[in-house]
């Protein structure tokens, strides 16, 4: 394998994404950086300038000012994520999170963004799959402590991804820059007035610490979901991602239950299913086109996204996977509880995946 | 790849997993099983409780008890499983098959399942993703030599996965847990009408034996196509998995064929393809609202299901195969033979795949 | 991984595949091929017969001799592809290609298929997904230096996959035998009169050279995007599929830009995604019947393929892309160039992936 990644590194990409990744790390210390990148244990990689650092999050600032217009402001910052019980990965986040703040939007909106790097060492930059924008100019990099402004339309509703596009693009996503934003169709789904609880679910995937070689060539050490707040004041904020399991998300019994769920990769494909129950609804990446029924599983590309909506007809807890159960297995498992009330009722799961 | 592994294997959800696999090893002999545990030869890994066990196969019991109401009583056990010419697995089973054998109900119908456990070792259960229930109560497990029963609807109709749900899931699907069960639509499908033959394949892999580490992170050693009976005395029951490719299924010239096909995983994707023929209709995980017209491949996610239908409109052989083709090398492969009475006429294919 | 491996080689599939192998090694030089075979490095494992082969490519013959009826002839052939900067594979191609040309026909054509076996060593054959034929006798194996006929109906509209079907097929096809066959549907698309550009995209993958082990347990080296030429004289002929990105694809501001997607494998599914745009319009397989609307990213079996569409809204360089971000790193980046004219002005593009 060693030798497969040799060749991969002397073609034309290989070297330019070496060089990026060799740049951040030239330009501070040389001999230290080096003896680390050359260290075995994936603790050592983190680079220079950001060793020490742990940028308290910073809330994401939306605001609309127009009838179809939004200001967003986020950041690009370097922020301890727990992943794992125990295990800190110095994330390369946007605004102190892996995944990112969930955006939401109106279809036909402009969306006035700003990113402000607070990141010392390495520039950064914003790739929403919402919008149309060319990327060479409206995706391009923000350099360390500096700010950059872009402003374009989101006029496809749905579930997207968003992410860092600066090269290497694997590294910065997979090194935790990635999230979701919703475009919510003007029109509404057609099933709108069936829902009583919405939640979102990202799905990624953590490797070796900011191994790219790992990244390119190696299986995940972690596939997790994420829960995130779809609006202001949402009580299941930032779910810490790896007691997603021990923390459930909640519904009554008799609910029907829409998840936003986006797969953000970097590299896999997900089979995303609730157990216990069927899907009534799904709207492939969100668009109220793309309507299909009674699916055990949804089929998610890397990037791609979901609307899925779907009825809990007994008290109870309903394991959320991937069945991809390898994923599974390293973390992917979220549970729903359902109770008489719709609140926690304290008791705990019968039920482990 | 063993230092990720090992990083796993100490977080919440892989103690939990481990725990559950050794709770099986360590309450009969610890240290012959350790040694087995540490063998390299996957015939070794068998648990003390499970040597020399090969429980005979066990008719599924299904019998309509109303019009809306099916009993099923299926067993779980130890049963040998030649996954390759030669190459016995002792399978964790349903009813002594893997995948096990076909459940077929109807759109509507209450399923009354009681699941004798005759695994003198380990706990199992059911999960039927074709039924709405709460899997902490009604997917929960059943003790070794014990029965249990439960009870749930099955209002959506297409092609199911079913499989234990017991901890760790993995291993339980991936020693053979897994099946798949048939709603049939109470309107029919569109095309019902069209149809000559009907067949059912299920997909699975093979992995190290009873390995967790090889089925998390390792690549499968096989891959392969079992055909299942339909109803009850059809004549293509349950066909060696390894020998499909040599005992084809049948077909006339100019039949339109339909192909229930599940993919269980527990892994992989399946890109599953007939040579030689374009799908006329395809409805996504076997539901009527998904229909897709003209494919030439249908993509099914890990436990996904589809019908497909198809005409064969020569005489000759016709590979099937999941066009993930270092899949199909690893045995997805079966054949279909068109003949002109739809008998098989003792020639051989020209063919190999 | 090699156990798996071993234990893989000798089941009844794995024989027949090794055997054919071993028939092309044999049949000439035992002693030096066994050497070559036992040789780490990729670019000794040539078989003897293509050693110092480089067939020069050879031009498709397509001619219409019917209102529904066309003559094809194409050749199996050893040619050096340059998958890489300065890294050749020696592939057994169709005309010297690899991918292979494609092939436009329409709906309702049949297809009188002439293959010359251009190559000394090896038989070669050619499954088109797009006809409906008896494999065993259609698709079957045209001896070296001989040439076949065969004859079937494309009745289907859509974007298809064609590759040699001669055993071990895997090794045919990651070796270099694969195309695309499009079938323009007799009734045209929808969307046909928004459409400005037109342009072909085939992802494949490349592996170590002609190792059957790799192609069936290992990694993918590089994966790639090559553009083809949709009609004779276009000037998006052929292009070289590892300078797409730097020799990119053309549009006009504001033009609507169609692809036609096909993903070859042989074993990856792919997550097809165009930066700074989303898809207005998407038929799953090239099949009008199968619309989706504003995907993000198209998820495609192996195999499998799509009409894209999508509109171009400021000048700028639009990466495209595979989303499963390792393969991106691994080659799967093209880039369309979008220009107040359509031309390509000189400016270098901005962005890198």
């Amino acid at each position: 394998m060693n030798k497969g990644v040799k060749i991969l590194l002397t073609s034309a990409l290989g070297i330019g994404l070496l060089t990026g990744c060799n740049q951040q790390a030239d330009s501070k210390d040389n001999e230290t950086e080096h003896k680390a990148m050359a260290a075995e244990t994936s603790t050592t990689a983190v680079i220079k300038p950001h060793e020490g650092l742990n940028q308290e999050p910073t809330p994401l600032k939306i605001e609309r000012v127009g009838p179809a217009e939004v200001n967003v402001e986020m950041t690009s910052q370097i922020t301890d994520i727990e992943i794992d019980k125990g295990k800190i990965y110095k994330a390369w986040t946007f605004n102190g999170e892996a995944p990112g703040p969930v955006v939401v939007v109106n279809e036909g909106d402009t969306i006035n963004f700003t990113l402000k790097n607070m990141d010392p060492a390495i520039p950064h930059s914003m790739d929403f799959h919402a919008v149309h924008a060319a990327p060479s100019h409206d995706f391009s990099n923000v350099e360390p402590d500096e700010t950059g402004t872009f402003s374009y339309p989101a006029n496809n509703p749905g579930v997207f991804m968003y992410h860092c596009g600066t090269a290497p693009v694997l590294s910065h996503i997979a090194n935790g820059m990635h999230g979701t934003i919703i475009v919510k169709p003007k029109d509404g789904y057609p099933t709108d007035k069936e829902i009583d609880r919405e939640y979102v679910l990202v799905q990624n995937e953590w490797y070796k610490y900011n191994d790219l070689e790992d990244f390119t060539n190696g299986v995940p050490s972690h596939v997790v979901f994420s829960t995130k707040a779809l609006k202001e004041g949402d009580p299941n904020t930032n779910g810490d991602t790896f007691t997603l399991k021990e923390k459930p998300l909640l519904a009554k019994v008799g609910d029907k239950v829409r998840i936003y769920i986006n797969n953000v990769g970097p590299n896999e494909v997900s089979s995303f299913h609730v157990v216990g129950t069927v899907f009534d609804d799904v709207y492939m990446d969100g668009n109220p086109y793309n309507h299909m029924q009674g699916l055990q599983t949804v089929m998610l590309p890397a990037s791609g996204g979901a609307v899925v909506e779907f009825t809990v007809t007994k008290e109870g807890s309903y394991p959320i996977v991937t069945h991809q159960f390898n994923h599974a297995t390293k973390g992917a498992v979220a549970t729903l509880k359902v109770t008489k009330t719709g609140e926690d009722d304290g008791t705990t799961t019968e039920m482990s995946h």
